[in-house]
């Protein structure tokens, strides 16, 4: 700290002069110690200086409510929320985030660092401190037709940004354990700082090798057991509960039957979208439903403040004593937990306050790269064998790997796949590089009829994907995107339903989270009414078709790819 | 990781190859999740693989013994054992401590950075991991005449070195939180690492003001209450049981009758005899206590170990899990906790191993700087006033200052100062410079008859510290303690019964450790039968006595200091 400020501190510290604020008649949790006690805090220049009993020039009474330190999201995508990350950090601040640990995992599998400097640029002064872990996986598979190849050396120059604090989610565990060169030189290069896993189910001595690899933390667990294994080898494991998958409950209640030391656990959100949010709430939400299934309060709040910035070495963060920056979030009380007021830097966090979002640079507005798409390119001989199809199936991103017969006709004297109540057709399209690439596939479960869906957004890669049941709504639906530059697209009987535009990378769009909410609001339901099934979110569902890491089969820009069997066919009749 | 070596050793923990060596059925202490688990450790190359079931190359079969991670101390000075850095260690090593937090602060007052060059290279190839602090205040005080002045600037060359964690304990608390500028000029430059403090009973507000500086541990706290003051403050205990100061009954009883989060605590010595690390152990000594006073083994162990490890930043230590260093001390269970064993990287630390002990540069044996030194420099002229008398008090190394009459002789027409069974001489010379300073004080309470004691131990400066009844045998102990280059002298009646040479900076013997234990059993009961009263260790209370921080009254090379009113008199009759 500088000394003139220092001695002004002091002084303030030590109660010789009046600090700049005090916070009266608090319940103070302290998370070192995990209490809380009666007292009052003193503040100035963002800064904690005490807790105990203290004048303020300015002095807010908090009348015996709780003033806890700011929350940590210790892992999340900014980009599934569909809104532009300044938004969402916005949003979830107000629920007493004040702290995010961020993945750009998708904008740099579109835009390589151009996507990571957007996220950087746009958070920057958002009300809360977003710390970014350099995506580790982009591509994420060698079956990926992604955007760009993010490797060691392009890093290298982020090293010195003090808001970039390790290594992003490392997916690819084969490439880890099993030594692959450019997968080292990532974990290498980060060595001394915080490498993110992402390592679900692997056995006991596979988990022990990814660990020897220096990655240090897990999101993806779902059960207690498994959480567990992976404490017991010395990583932090991020209890995530987000809109999609939900671990919580299962984590918390094998902690809570077994007494376990909590000091190994924080928790994240991952990907949750912005509507529950705004319903929810966000790391309050995780502390709240862990609090219900009987974790004590102090052992929550400890995992959502000190214990996360200890693990991403944010000695400043995660508390409320002198020398910690002054982020506080106040609850009503230690067992309802509602958020009455959120403090950035000793600044309450306005509710709700408009904020004009900032531009981005041209070309990450201009990301879907497509010439000349037309019928001809969704064409499918129909071969008389069994074709494989893809078995959507509800509730899930998981699919069953069908052998099926499936329809077809007769066109200009060739056999034809045609889609019918039970089959339609899906395709993904290179959208990166000109590269012309498009995988056409079948799929089965969905159920849209007389019409197309379509999305930028399709994990990991992000290509253009399409489902329908016949090819002139697809090729509309396609085509619109490409104009749009990006979004969630329903196409019915030759007109356009309704459109979505996330024009920044395809991912996000660059206007207020109203307006994304709204057009969700009348093309999910539309969608619905064109057949699609109950238990299917359309769009989110629609995103993991492409996925190639998630079993059984999948569609990408070179075919069909059979996850099990690490093998790619050209198109669904192929053996 | 080198790759090739991460590749080999992958496999190992994977069990597709056997392990380089395996430690069978083991009662594993798992540090991260604080448990004990049945089964086998594997390592490899100094590093842990894993833990579960294993083959190994070598196998070691522990038959159910308890194998836990090295122990940490936490803070320690290495010079106030007498022996050389390297012996110390080694001793230690063999209780099971396998990671040492140095302060080098003792040789640096003496040699500057030579003194801490020496620390680190006696201790490099230990069987242990030494790390140094940096020491913070050399000189300790304004009124010391030590023998270098450590600045910022002269600390920045260490930076890099990465065996220096931080900065040593900061004692001048004043001058931390009036923000003195060189004071702060050091912490600034330490900023983002461990700070270490030393601040006994500070006000609350002080207190803040200290941590605010950025300061993050504290090894001095003596009661509960006091320690639990520093961890809400977000300051990291280190629970002191050295030979003088014992802290951890008090402490450890407090966190067990409260149940206290014990995630704020860690284990040091600070100063330990190296008789009574033979005797009664090191940081198994601390382990050992908290548990027989309450504390459940598994929480004791972690003080010891990851807790110490995640303090100072360590992330390689303090656990047995993938990846950390094998470090380990084999206990015979968890009640009695009987060191069986040590490993370090995986070796294991043989019993009482004679090692050479490495020479050392030559000017650091040439420190004890002293010219023609006279009976003419101790008169002491009593100019009829009652004097300031030093009171020795035993079993404390605080002082009573009292105004007393003193008895006097007649010599070539001048009154002088005589001893008598009550007051004795005591001096200090300065020994660094060539200043020429000597203060002359009276002592009561120490009892020394037809004769004199030496040392060139004496905090924090390590001037020469001399008591006598008569000046012949003073001028005669200080003149042999030039001739050694330091020691502890003892003489009686014109002839030096007994020295311990400790020629390296005054401070430390080159021999081993049975030599200085040997010197000390004779000279030790000696000086009791010359009338030390019991209660007194007659060196250690001697090598308090020009420590101008602690209360009330000290002798230093300037003369007597009156601490409470920060006051130097030039002689015991000034007013």
């Amino acid at each position: 700290m500088e000394l003139e400020k220092y001695r002004r501190l002091s002084k303030m510290a030590r109660g010789i002069d009046k600090a700049e604020l005090v916070f009266k008649n608090a319940n103070v949790f302290l998370a070192h110690t995990g209490e809380f006690v009666e007292g009052d805090v003193a503040v100035a220049e963002g800064i904690v200086l005490g807790v105990g009993k203290y004048q303020g020039e300015k002095e807010i009474d908090l009348e015996g409510s709780c003033l806890c330190p700011g929350l940590i999201d210790s892992h999340l995508h900014l980009e599934s929320t569909l809104v532009s990350p300044g938004e969402l950090v916005r949003q979830a601040a107000q629920c007493g985030t004040t702290t995010f640990i961020v993945d750009p995992h998708e904008s740099a599998n579109v835009s390589g660092t151009e996507g990571i400097d957007y996220i950087l640029e746009q958070t920057e002064d958002a009300p809360a401190n977003v710390y970014v872990m350099m995506p580790s996986c982009v591509p994420a598979t060698h079956v990926d037709d992604n955007g760009c190849v993010l490797t060691a050396g392009k890093m290298k120059a982020y090293l010195e940004n003090n808001r970039i604090l390790g290594l992003g989610e490392v997916m690819d565990a084969v490439s880890v354990i099993n030594g692959n060169v450019s997968m080292h030189e990532k974990l290498n290069l980060f060595k001394g700082r915080v490498r993110d896993g992402h390592a679900p189910f692997l056995t006991p001595g596979d988990l022990s090798a990814y660990a020897l690899a220096g990655i240090s933390t897990d999101h993806e667990c779902v059960d207690y057991e498994y959480a567990m294994e992976e404490c017991k080898k010395g990583m932090q494991v991020l209890i995530r509960e987000g809109s999609a998958a939900r671990n919580l409950e299962a984590i918390v209640k094998g902690i809570v039957e077994h007494g376990t030391d909590t000091s190994g656990f924080c928790f994240c959100t991952d990907d949750k979208h912005i509507e529950e949010i705004r319903r929810d709430g966000h790391i309050n939400y995780n502390v709240k439903r862990a609090v219900e299934l009987g974790l004590p309060v102090e052992k929550a709040l400890k995992m959502a403040t000190i214990q996360a910035a200890q693990c991403y070495g944010l000695k400043h963060l995660g508390a409320i004593a002198p020398g910690y920056q002054a982020d506080f979030v106040v609850f009503d009380n230690t067992r309802d937990l509602n958020v009455l007021e959120v403090y950035f830097k000793g600044e309450k966090i306005q509710k709700d306050e408009k904020v004009k979002i900032k531009p981005c640079a041209p070309q990450l507005k201009n990301t879907v790269h497509l010439l000349d798409f037309g019928e001809d390119r969704l064409r499918l001989r129909h071969t008389g064998d069994k074709a494989h199809v893809i078995h959507m199936l509800q509730g899930q991103i998981a699919t069953e790997d069908l052998l099926e017969e499936v329809p077809f006709g007769e066109e200009a004297g060739e056999r034809l796949f045609t889609s019918d109540d039970t089959y339609q057709k899906i395709a993904v399209i290179e959208r990166h590089k000109h590269t012309g690439k498009v995988g056409v596939g079948i799929v089965k479960g969905f159920g849209l009829r007389h019409g197309a869906i379509a999305s930028s957004v399709s994990h990991d890669s992000h290509n253009l994907i399409v489902v329908g049941d016949n090819d002139r709504d697809m090729v509309l639906a396609v085509q619109e995107l490409v104009r749009l530059q990006g979004g969630y697209i329903l196409v019915e009987e030759g007109e356009i339903y309704g459109t979505l535009p996330l024009p920044v990378m395809g991912l996000m769009s660059d206007e207020g989270y109203e307006k994304v909410n709204e057009a969700l609001s009348h093309m999910i339901p539309k969608a619905h009414s064109m057949g699609i099934k109950p238990g299917f979110d359309p769009f989110i569902t629609l995103s993991f078709m492409a996925l190639p890491v998630i079993p059984e089969i999948r569609i990408t820009p070179r075919g069909i790819y059979l996850v099990n069997e690490d093998r790619m066919l050209k198109q669904p009749f192929d053996k």
